[in-house]
C-alpha cells in the first residue's frame, strides 16, 4: 500500500519544535529574497552556498577566495560583496563559485531545520514546478517551513507554501489548518502576486528599500529547474 | 489630533512574546469553545469566571461553593461539574454563580496575555459587534490574540480574529501580515463558516468529540452584548 503522506505548513521558525520531522523533508522558505536567491545561484551554476548564522561567521571565509554574501534588515552589510539580491546570482558573477550567505531569516530557518529533518530542501516561486514534481515522487512526509519575518508570520512566505500546497493535494493525503489557510490565501492572490503583497506590511518595508525590481523577479513562476539541497553544511544541487 | 490605532493578530500564543502589550488591549480567543462560554456565561449573569492554568488548581476552590469546569483535548475532566460546552452556561445553572475554569488552549493564553497587556478582553462570534464598537471607542492598540491549538495556528480562531479587523478596518490605520490573512480568510469564509471549518483538522477533531451542536451554537453572531474583561485573577462583566 501506498504511504499515506502528510504536508504540514509551518508558518515560523518559532513554532518549529512543533514539529516531528525527522522522517520528513523540509522546504524552507523565505522567497523574499534569501531562498529565490539560493535557487537562482544554484540553477545558474553556484557550486555551492554556505548559509551562516552570523555576519561574523562569513569573515571565517574569507581567505579561501569564497563570494560572502551579507543581508540585515534587507540590507546589503557595508564591506560585503553582496547581500541577498537575485541579480547578484547571475551566472557572470556565481558560476563554479562558492558564497557564503547569511540573512535576517532564511538562514537562521536553514540551521533550525537542518537539526532534525531527514532532508532540507529549498523553495521559492522560480522552482516551484520542478520542486513539487519531486516532492511527489518521495515517500515521505513534507514540512514546509516558511522563514518570516524576526520569527513572525509573512504573506509571502505563507503564499508559496500555499502554492506547493495547491499543486501538491491530490499526491497527500493529510492537511493541517496551516495548510488551507495557505492555500486559499494563495488561490485568493495567484492572479496578481505583486498586487497583492502590497497590501502587506512586507511590501511597505520592501518598498523602503527600493526593491521592488528584486520582488518582481522573485515572484516569477518556474524560471529555473535546480532544487538545492542541504548536504552538511553546503546546499547543492540535488542530483535527480 | 487622534491617536493612530493599531491592530495586530498573534495567530499563537507561542508567538506573543514578540509583541509589546503593555499599553494595548488584548482580546483573548478560543472560540471552539473556551471564549463563547465565557462570553454566554457572563452574560447569563455569572457573577466571575476565573481561569486556571491545571486541572489541579481547579480543586483549591472545591470548598467555596464555585462551579469548576475543566476540559482536556476536548472533553470534560473525570469528577469536574462541566467542561466548556456553551449549554452548560446558561442562565439556570450559572447566574449569580463563580466557575473555575481550565481549558486546554484558552487559559493558557488569557494567562500569558495578563502577564504584560494593559488590559485583557475576551472575544467570541457571540459578542463580536458589542466588542468592536468597544475597542472602537479606546484610543488603544489592539492585540488579538487567537489560543490556537497546543501552541500551533489554527483556522477558527483566526477566522475571528479575521472578523474583527474587517469590523475595524476604517478605525484604525496600521496593520499587520496576519491581519492582511486573517481578514482575507474570514471574508473567504464567513457566508458559511460551518462548512469553511470542516475543512479543518480541528474540524475532524471536533467531529469525534461530538461536538457539533456546540460548534454550530458558537459560530451564532451577536447574541450577547457582554465583553468579559480580566480583573484580578477573575473575569467579570465590563462595565461601559
Amino acid at each position: 500500500m501506498h504511504h499515506q503522506k502528510s504536508i504540514e505548513v509551518c508558518l515560523t521558525p518559532a513554532l518549529l519544535n512543533l514539529y516531528d520531522t525527522k522522517n520528513s523533508i523540509v522546504v524552507v522558505i523565505d522567497v523574499l529574497r534569501a531562498t529565490s536567491s539560493i535557487v537562482y545561484g544554484i540553477d545558474n551554476g553556484a557550486t555551492a552556498i554556505i548559509p551562516v548564522a552570523q555576519v561574523d561567521d562569513c569573515l571565517a571565509y574569507t581567505t579561501r577566495g569564497f563570494l560572502l554574501a551579507a543581508e540585515r534588515n534587507g540590507e546589503v552589510v557595508e564591506g560585503y560583496d553582496f547581500g541577498n539580491s537575485p541579480f547578484s546570482y547571475v551566472t557572470e558573477k556565481i558560476s563554479g563559485k562558492t558564497v557564503v550567505l547569511t540573512t535576517t531569516n532564511g538562514t537562521k530557518a536553514l540551521h533550525m531545520a537542518r537539526e532534525q529533518a531527514h532532508q532540507v530542501v529549498i523553495g521559492s516561486f522560480l522552482n516551484l514546478k520542478s520542486l513539487c514534481d519531486w516532492l511527489r515522487e518521495q515517500e515521505r512526509d513534507v514540512l514546509l517551513l516558511c522563514a518570516g519575518w524576526k520569527d513572525n508570520f509573512n504573506l509571502e512566505d505563507t503564499l508559496f507554501a500555499g502554492a506547493v500546497v495547491s499543486e501538491l493535494r491530490k499526491d497527500f493525503t493529510h492537511f493541517d489548518d496551516s495548510c488551507v489557510a495557505a492555500e486559499d490565501l494563495y488561490l485568493l492572490a495567484k492572479d496578481d502576486l505583486r498586487g497583492y503583497l502590497h497590501k502587506s506590511s512586507h511590501s511597505h518595508r520592501l518598498a523602503q528599500l527600493n526593491i521592488e525590481e528584486d520582488v518582481k523577479f522573485c515572484l516569477q513562476l518556474n524560471i529555473c529547474q535546480a532544487i538545492p539541497v542541504l548536504v552538511g553544511d553546503e546546499l547543492v544541487l540535488l542530483k535527480n
